[in-house]
């Protein structure tokens, strides 16, 4: 890993060589045109930054030349002070308009001469019915996202750097009564001030800069964020969560911790989810299948007694979201490869006990895999 | 209008209610099954929030019977501590899965033997592919939305009243220097603390407490928020916007105003914007067409030489999100109807001077409309 730190937008190169992988792949596909409209694949391809919402915005790629971005009038200004690359908007007005003016009367007066058309697997039914073609369903632009390119990598390793900075601030201040609230505030301050620093223009619709912990009676249900004003308490485990997206690029790490003292009744969970997590980190390599990782995972928790503790997969991948494909699961069967960013994240849960976990993101590199997060792992180091 | 003002979450009646008028609906359509994703929907039908990722939520609804929820384990409690009414949980374990125990498994072994399936426009593909039958597109539950019922009405009439106490702090707070990130923290504490008071328990996924506002340097372009440090200054036309979404249900209140004075260039758009305020309040009313209000609110700007001027619809519909269907919009040929809540908020926006728009939030009566955000909207009123 010898790649440099980097907290700038990509340039017209990176988003030019993402464009010219897609065509590629259409080519072999023999699309004629690809429809984008998941906003993290839109983001991959131009740098601009939307959300759901009843006014469209989709890129339409063909199999050459240069790609098309069907958007509300409104946002042309936030499109062009965002925008990286080469693109021809296609304007509507409103949502909805008159007959002849709509977002898919344009889809279609774009793509009108398509004979085979590649849709996204989460592509909305309504685009779908509007593409007046054969549709083919191929996420290429995920699958493009899969392996990070050097600029990704050194946006990912800046992203790390940042939340790791976050961890470490979060566990100095670790104390009992310390709230949900408080971390939150301190955490979002302290990232934000960091990547607001280094580039005062980041998006804030690509910038979410959270952090979280939950105390023992809340940490056997991992995703229980309900009550803000839950605090740190003597003992443990505590799960604390550090899972920002930083001006485009996201990173997660997470720790399990304890106030003044561990209870013996987490002694062990705590040291059996370090054995599944090396075993993990030991497995995930270039060649090896990512539902084997998580089988192995699997397999040891139950062997050790944890059979009713799982709750969820092993790992899965990072990019410019902090939760996507691929996964470190059992129903996945794709090849880890060097250039993917994964989560290294198993965990068990106890009810009356709490929860046991650490998260890092790794990136795979030829001949294993490197820490993008860094933070104390030992039970020792993390008893504060 | 008579009716009270509630904070509380919908009684299993009303949950109840609306998904026998689901059913009612399914029969009229001959329909086996509806198929619901769409996260609003999704609250709407069970008053659990989520949000879409790659562990999907699926609501199932037979014609007759309990409705099926495909929910992911890890999950569960959460579902369990805010469903209102009937609902059957079915579990899968993780995503991706071994084969076999997906959630598009499940999907399929619950709707098995279904003829006809109703699907949302916003369906995802995969989902839309899962469905073993004919597939309708047909927005079931968008539509029955349109006519909020007494209990969401009274929702609405509380959320309108905390929306327009932020509005009326935002106001009073108003000097120059003031940025945008004092504002919207202030005005999220205020709301917040509000909601709080009332219901502890309120759902962070299905609330939002924001507000901001625009300085005259910006104000031309209304959808942009990209700088936080924006502050306020002397003169005008500055556009704050307050639009939470409150423990689910959401409300819209926007005022322009000055601050000391009003540049001679502001007068004459911030009159022609209150007449066209006033035009779409006296059309709004049951019977109406939704895109004759919008027709004559843009024929008259057009006519007072605005026609370059304008960016967007007259109003969109609100309830339990703020930005939904149907739309005060020249492309919306539906007839407005009494329960149906709307924004009215024509705006025109002059590069170099800024933009002119209030809104309001308001629900459709027997006779007319009435409003459900209340703030001063004179210009004399709204020289601070």
């Amino acid at each position: 890993m010898t790649f440099e730190e980097s907290y700038l937008p990509p340039s017209v190169d990176e988003i030019s060589s993402r464009v010219a992988a897609v065509q590629a792949q259409m080519v072999r596909e023999k699309l004629d045109w690809y429809v984008c409209f998941d906003p993290d694949n839109v983001y991959y391809l131009t740098n601009f930054a939307n959300f759901i919402h009843e006014r469209p915005f989709i890129v339409l790629i063909p199999a050459t030349g240069t790609m098309r971005f069907i958007v509300p009038k409104l946002e042309i200004p936030h499109v062009l002070s965002r925008k990286v690359g080469e693109i021809d908007l296609v304007e509507y007005f409103e949502f909805p308009a008159p007959a002849g003016g709509n977002w898919h009367d344009l889809l279609q007066s774009v793509i009108g001469g398509a004979k085979r058309v590649g849709v996204e697997s989460v592509c909305q039914l309504q685009i779908y019915d509007a593409i007046p073609a054969e549709r083919v369903r191929t996420d290429i632009v995920d699958r493009l996202r899969f392996i990070k390119s050097p600029y990704e990598i050194s946006r990912m390793i800046y992203a790390g750097r940042i939340a790791s900075a976050a961890m470490s601030d979060l566990l100095a201040k670790a104390e009992v009564g310390r709230s949900v609230s408080a971390v939150s505030s301190e955490a979002s301050r302290l990232m934000m001030g960091m990547i607001v620093r280094d580039n005062p223009s980041i998006n804030p619709f690509a910038t979410k800069a959270g952090a979280v912990f939950q105390p023992p009676k809340y940490s056997d249900d991992p995703h229980n964020f309900t009550d803000l004003a839950m605090i740190m308490e003597e003992g443990g485990p505590h799960v604390s969560l550090v899972a920002p997206r930083l001006n485009g690029y996201a990173s997660e790490i997470e720790r399990t911790f304890f106030l003044g003292h561990v209870p013996e009744a987490a002694k062990r969970p705590y040291d059996i989810m370090m054995e599944a997590r090396y075993l993990a980190l030991a497995m995930t390599s270039p060649g090896a299948r990512m539902s084997d990782v998580d089988k192995a995972v699997n397999a040891l928790f139950i062997e050790r007694g944890y059979a009713d503790n799982l709750l969820h997969r092993t790992g899965h991948g990072m990019g410019v979201t902090g939760h996507e494909a691929p996964f470190l699961a059992e129903g996945d069967e794709r090849i880890i490869e060097p250039g993917m960013s994964l989560t290294i994240e198993p965990g068990i849960y106890l009810p009356g006990v709490g929860g046991f976990r650490h998260s890092d993101t790794i990136i795979i590199t030829e001949d294993g895999n490197h820490l993008l997060t860094h933070a104390p792992e030992s039970r020792d180091d993390l008893t504060l």
